[in-house]
Parts: structure tokens; C-alpha cells; sequence
């Protein structure tokens, strides 16, 4: 039985994006810099990685079934017109359901009653597989609500001085977590964390 | 021939203590909790660690040479009473030498002319092999000044929210690292970066 992840790539000084939106091609290097394909729901959107990160793209999407999403991250992407590039149902976290949604054929729900409510809907359409929950605001309220039972970092060798932390400011702190799996990558080590209930 | 490297456990929100100091049982917890000894110069003071981390402290104590500090972390441990945990010489960066200092039959230099020549001397003390600075301020002092080849981070599985960062606002960023040489202990992950100049 699948449980509750978030997952990003963040710079050894515990950044997901730089200062003024910047960092991005050394972040996400990783999914680039390498010859072995892992293809996705878009047909301009192929990776192509080490052999390492290609075993951690295909663990990812085999095992999820269904993805949260925060309506910033919605609406930054444009609906990914209808169809996620992990071609998974989404859950987005809304306080009002956008405008032309949900759209016929597009497996999108709208979620209006908060994060807990969405992580129930995604499970149900997970099918038994883990749901993903992303961007950094929903994973913080997931920890927060004791939601979230692993933490997937992809670790990029890079300090970036300043941006957006993954981590800002967790709330009941200390929140301890387990050993982690390790995949060490070309420009990333791959790190999963368990989430410890107190 | 050793370069400059600085080390630190580090929570996986990146933070080297804990809101009001606090933490350091949690980051400090992989130094006492196997049973692998490793004796320091002090004899109230052995580690007992996995054979992982112990792996990880035998390379360090070998391929130290000396070691660079700032007068805060000097005062705060009142000197080490003239004889650093680790043996080796200290060159202690201060801006007035501290009263009844220096003193006969301790290895401890005092450098009043910044980081840049206190690592120098450091060096010649070091005899080819590695030259370790801390604290935290010392270490941003040598990164700016391109000084600084090797991050050694001993990443704790716990997320603290809050406290003093390792990296705190790392200047001319982003600095490239290499991938990481990782060592899995328990508790912790000890990751070797080499800093990559421009």
C-alpha cells in the first residue's frame, strides 16, 4: 500500500529555485546530461539521464498513482493542457474551481475543502500506489498534518546562496526521519527519507 | 598534497544547530551511538560509532594536518586546554592574542592578519596533508576567497525548522561542487564535496 511523498531537486544549501527565479539549468541538469531515455506523457518532454537517475524516474512513475497539486503550480504549468507528463489523475488544491474545469477526458479533480480532503480524493484514485504532493506550500501542510510519509530529495551538487527553500521553517520541529535510500546520480544523489511518527 | 576542507553535521533543512542551540543531540547523536571505538587525544572523549562513521572519523584524523578556527569557537571551548580532541596544531584567527597565550608545550598559533594567512601558516604546519577550518564564518571566509577545495557534510536524517544555517548566504554563488564520495552510516550520511573554481 502506497503512502504520501513530495519529491524536488534541491542544492546542497537547501535551495529549489535561486534568487529571482534563477538555478533552474543546475537543478535540473540531471534530467539531461545523460543517454538513457525514460519518456513521458509528452512527446517533447523525454529525459535523459544516467543509468542511476533513470532507475529513480521509473520507481517514480511506477509506483505513484496520483499526484496533489497547489493551484499556483496549476496555473504556473497552464493545466499541463489536461494531461500530466507523469499521466497520473490530479488532485489540485483550489479555493475556487478554475474556469473550463475539469475538462472532458482530462483526469483533473478539484479539491475546494483543503489539503487533507485532497489527499483522500488522490488516494482513492491511486489505485493502492503512493500519491505525490508538490509544490513546497501542500508538502509543508501535509508534514504539518502528519500526512507525509516520505521525503524525496534529489540532492544537486550546487550552493546557490539564496532563493526558495525546500524546507522553510517546518512547524513542529524536530521531525525525525529515517536513513536514507541512496542512488547516487551524475550531478544528483537521489535520497529517500521515511517520515518518523512521533 | 592535503587542501583546505571544512566539515559539519548538518539537519537535512540544513541547519548546523537548532533554534536556541538546541538540536545537537539529534546532529551529534551519530558520534556515540554504535560500537566501533575511536579514541580522540582526550581520554574522556572516544567515539562510538558505526563502522561506517568510524571509517569516516579514522580518515579524517589521518588526513588532517592542522586546523584553522575562529577566537569564537576558541573561547567557547576554552581553549581545548591546549590540546585539540584531534592532536594536531590549531592556528586560531583572532584580532588581539588572548591573554596567557601563547602557552609552552601547546601546539596553538595566533594570527592576527585575517583567514587568508592564517590558512597559509596552517598549511606549512600541516606537512602536506589537510588543513581543517571552522567555524561556519571561517569557512564562508575561505570559500569567498577561493581557498576552500573540500565540504564535508555529515547530513543528519532530521528536519530542526529553525537555527543556524551551514550555509548562510554562500557569496558568489553558485558555487559548483563535484559529485559527492558518499559514506552511509547510521543516522547520518557523510558526503565529501570538492569545490569546483570558475
Amino acid at each position: 500500500m502506497g503512502g504520501v511523498y513530495t519529491e524536488a531537486s534541491m542544492s546542497l544549501d537547501g535551495y529549489i529555485a535561486g534568487p529571482g527565479e534563477t538555478g533552474f539549468d543546475r537543478l535540473f541538469q540531471w534530467y539531461g546530461n545523460g543517454d538513457v531515455a525514460t519518456a513521458t506523457a509528452k512527446p517533447e518532454m523525454t529525459f535523459r539521464t544516467s543509468q542511476a537517475s533513470a532507475g529513480h524516474l521509473r520507481h517514480t512513475l511506477d509506483d505513484t498513482g496520483a499526484l496533489v497539486v497547489g493551484r499556483r503550480l496549476f496555473d504556473l504549468v497552464g493545466g499541463w493542457d489536461g494531461r500530466h507528463p507523469m499521466d497520473k489523475p490530479v488532485v489540485v488544491v483550489t479555493h475556487h474551481v478554475p474556469d473550463g474545469w475539469p475538462r472532458p477526458g482530462a483526469p483533473f479533480t478539484f479539491v475546494t475543502e483543503g489539503v487533507e480532503a485532497a489527499v483522500g480524493r488522490a488516494r482513492e484514485l491511486a489505485g493502492g500506489r503512493w500519491v505525490a504532493v508538490n509544490g513546497g506550500s501542500i508538502a509543508r501542510q501535509c508534514l504539518a498534518a502528519g500526512l507525509l510519509d516520505e521525503i524525496r530529495v534529489n540532492l544537486v551538487p550546487v550552493l546557490l546562496g539564496d532563493g526558495v527553500p525546500f524546507f522553510d521553517h517546518v512547524r513542529d520541529a524536530p521531525v525525525e526521519l529515517s536513513d536514507p535510500t541512496v542512488v547516487a546520480g551524475d550531478r544528483v544523489t537521489h535520497l529517500y527519507y521515511r517520515v518518523r511518527r512521533p
